[in-house]
């Protein structure tokens, strides 16, 4: 029973047929009428022209964005838990040629106006020390926090402020969406944001994140960078295939829901032992490791976070029963 | 019918199977039971110890393993030809980092021991002209020659007089050994390759390339920069699957010789046409506009490559009545 | 008697006393009084507004430029023997991040509209080659020919017409002036170029070069990068005091048209075996190698250019009688 | 009276003679005598062999010491308050290609063994995460703190343990021998450093600075990279001849020791204000803005740290009456 990471769960049959759908002659690249497709779906989700271009990875998606919107001697303002700073390798310095991270500080991985304009007031605004010139927050957290639209909205009016360009991880933008009940559109552009990794890997997805641009004049470099980082897939089609796979009938909202749904499940057993509030699909519990043991002695596997704390993430398609069984077995504890 | 490109063609069936079969949860990244056979898979084709990392496009096993064999500071001498030279959108650049490519003239984009040593006598030992650290070659050449088991050992021969590094892109590796009849080890390793981009995307793939490293001791360096560059898949399974499935019974050596076999027929007809001898599965052809023109509007898909000259590339499964008409009709011209 | 390189000439004592008069306590960097004459100085020089930045060498002049004007994906068109290409180590490639020098044909390094228009007609406009962002030509060329105002407005409109930066390594401009007689402006700005490494190092200079951004919007990013690249010295007064000592009463003119003469001097001499025309402060001549063995045996220093090639560079300060000696000597072979 | 920074003040009358009397007709770049005399002059002082390479800049000399210690998907383990961090506006990231600095705590800008060893215990060792390849330190700190030759060597201990490289800023490294009265190479090679930072510039010299390599094998590739970054003078025997003239009869410890007495005196005198002990030439005081505009309005010139701190900085040709007046004033406050 296994609760330690949506990164690993089985993509949905539904994807699975798309790829196998898709898999005739066609052009090469994203010259296919699949890919062709793409700008049109997100176009309605977001209610407005976007560009929407494939990448095979989170990591990826991430830092072609951050490349377009922050030159190399710049800096890029994000929170100090962020998946950029601590789980990408340092691609964000790779993409972007060496532009810095500039780490800010906020409960459960979420940062607020604050916060940012705190860390701005300390940069002596000279040649010395690097500028910010972006903005970059993960919907849902890292620690499985959400952002509401309105919360967005005040980081954007900062960053806008500030003349930074403003960039969402959404590698769990899906649940982040069923757990707010928010617009695409609010969560995102209508609150200042220009590009979003929008993930699909975690929820249902095989292979295939989007990278979506609001800001649609930077498509041309985008794709240029995408090509030189080695992530112009030559049969892109079995990539743009799983994503409108999901994008149908909201086959997307309909996976971060049921991922949501066990997660508050685990939450409420979980209630007096939580470091965080449950908003998404990850729960951070403490437990010692005595605990610990207890739970994987009856079979469940989860992420070690820390001394005394233990990780829980749910998946679009985790079982009910062993959700149940978790939520018995914590209790019991 | 389409020749235009393999880039295009569809994936083998086993493959689209092997996906859907390793579409289960598991470890996510490269730490799942696909992944883990490939080391002994390649061990065994290759006939000595080596390590394959998955990766999802051609330019992007190239990039890492130039990063790997080349610092920054230094160049990569390869034919002026060479994909990684036009086709790659300055990927090489990215990856090392600014390294230079170095470039040689060789008739069908196949260089000699003769062209590389005078290339590098006319480089100045000093701090001011760049140095080179490696050589790579394209096997089958971008032209759709072949290197023999025997070429390439003479080039490692001044390859390691020189201590440079050895790369082989071999998008159409398959092709190579094919026409060529040589063992994967006499192409690669015994003649002095250090790293090998093996193509299965141009051969039956659908997204997958291996980056067989015969220096072992680079895998995990090279794995660093994998995850750095965006390139380690979360469902890697998915991209091991494939491999492994062109692997089984040598179903990746039975597609190349399909396709090899679909050019050297289209090369028999237009045999007083040819501008290379057609040793893998592309065939360049003189042929004038009007000609050109005759021959789509019988519905055959090409690529203009230049003035007076088109290319026809064969995949896997090429439809044998789309050959023979194609023969017919450039005997026709 | 040194024929050898204007680089290693001795600086003019005029700059050494400058340097010696600007060594007392001033603000660090560029904040001084001497630095903030610059862009006044340049100003009435070039006939209208420009921003100028003291740097320590042509190599950084030119990076700096090259990495303003084009993004680390795309291109730089410049001629296969510019010094950007087989003399600064790779420093393009470091500075700008990767991106690629497309190298042209020319004789005497010097390029044509015509070549540039050849050489962008055969670039295939899609993301998989790299596309040119800038072009780079140096006046006077590496084999000492100068561009004329009108063969710089020729290219500069060639660059209009494909959205290029036009950029001009001037490590020998002040060569170029003296020699055609042409006003600054004319040659630079008036002509499209943007952006111009003015060198003063080979022409009297100790260590200061300045770049010179027409496009003056450039300038706070090139301060960032030049700070970046460690280019920043914390006494900068004294490069600053060097420009302006040459400056001053037109001694960088001057010193230009001393080393033009005695380049002419030596020409005359060479008439019949002149490799190129003698348009600034460089002699390429034909020489087999005992006569080149000749005239070393006489004493006199210089470069072996190639089998059968030698080369002669005259400085500001070269002696007159050297000079003559060696013309002589020529003459007698 | 300025006790702004000692990178304001004038170079010492010998350097500015050194570089008159350098200044004839040599062989360009490091070819010269003056250059050719370094590493016999370094080997002396540091009583081994080492290779000793000028650059103009501090910046300059950290990074490429860095670049060649750490490969660009690894990071450097530095204070948070460290130069590198703070003041070279991202050039570590520019020169080692996207390294990532890795930030430490301790007070004054020094780090302990325990606050190493911490650091690294949490990085997950994995391939998402960056792992450390280099530990620099600066001696002095940027707060005027000095690490003893007992503390490098137990720093030299844990970065040997872990397999990281060690490097030492030391931009005021004379200011910390002064201090000590340790040799430089107890200070150094002695307790594990491989390249030393040796500054000139802030201790008499105009531009030069020198990069110690006790790791002799990495100074071809640095001298690669020096000149890659634009950093390699053509007359370059005017660095050399500065550290020459500074070495000579140990005036680089001469000026060290005159800073440092005139910093003692000011320390003496804020006795009960001061934030850190005053170790080397750096005395940061508490006091309001009513006393620090006193002390301005008595006509001393210093940096506003940050509320209600301000920096004095002492340099090598400190007017010991005006030491002596900011002292009293100190004291009167």
């Amino acid at each position: 029973m296994r609760f330690f990471s949506d990164n690993a769960a089985a993509a949905h049959p539904k994807v699975i047929e798309a790829i196998a759908q898709s898999n005739r002659l066609d052009t090469a690249y994203d010259g296919d009428e699949w890919s062709a497709r793409l700008d049109g779906a997100f176009a309605e989700l977001f209610e407005r022209e976007v560009r929407a271009l494939w990448v095979s990875t989170g990591t990826a998606a991430n830092c072609l964005a951050l490349a377009a919107l922050c030159p190399p001697y710049r800096g890029i303002l994000c929170h100090r838990d962020a998946h950029i700073e601590v789980d990408e390798a340092g691609a964000p310095g790779f993409f972007t040629g060496g532009a810095k991270l500039m780490l800010l500080d906020g409960e459960g991985a979420k940062v607020t106006p604050d916060i940012v304009e705190s860390a701005i007031g300390l940069i002596r605004n000279d040649v010395h020390q690097v500028q910010p010139a972006a903005l970059s927050i993960t919907n849902a957290t890292e620690y499985g926090l959400v952002y509401r639209a309105s919360e967005v909205a005040a980081l954007g009016e900062v960053a806008r402020s500030h003349n930074l360009a403003f960039h969402m991880d959404g590698a769990r933008f899906a649940n982040a969406v069923a757990s707010t009940g928010a617009s695409p559109a609010d969560l995102t552009w209508r609150s200042g944001i220009e590009a979003l990794s929008f993930g699909f890997i975690k929820n249902g997805g095989l292979n295939a994140e989007c990278l979506i641009l609001f800001r649609t004049e930077l498509a041309e470099e985008v794709a240029v960078r995408r090509k030189r980082a080695g992530h112009l897939s030559s049969k892109g089609r079995m990539l743009a295939a799983q994503v409108l796979a999901l994008l149908e009938d909201g086959l997307w909202l309909e996976n971060a829901r049921a991922a949501n749904a066990a997660a508050r499940e685990l939450a409420a057993a979980a209630a007096d032992r939580l470091l965080y509030p449950v908003e998404a699909n990850e729960i951070f519990v403490r437990a010692t490791s005595v605990e610990a043991a207890a739970l994987r002695a009856r079979g469940f596997d989860f992420y070690d976070w820390g001394p005394g704390e233990i990780r829980f993430v749910t998946s679009w398609d985790q079982d009910s029963k062993s959700v149940e069984q978790l939520a018995d077995a914590i209790r019991a504890l």
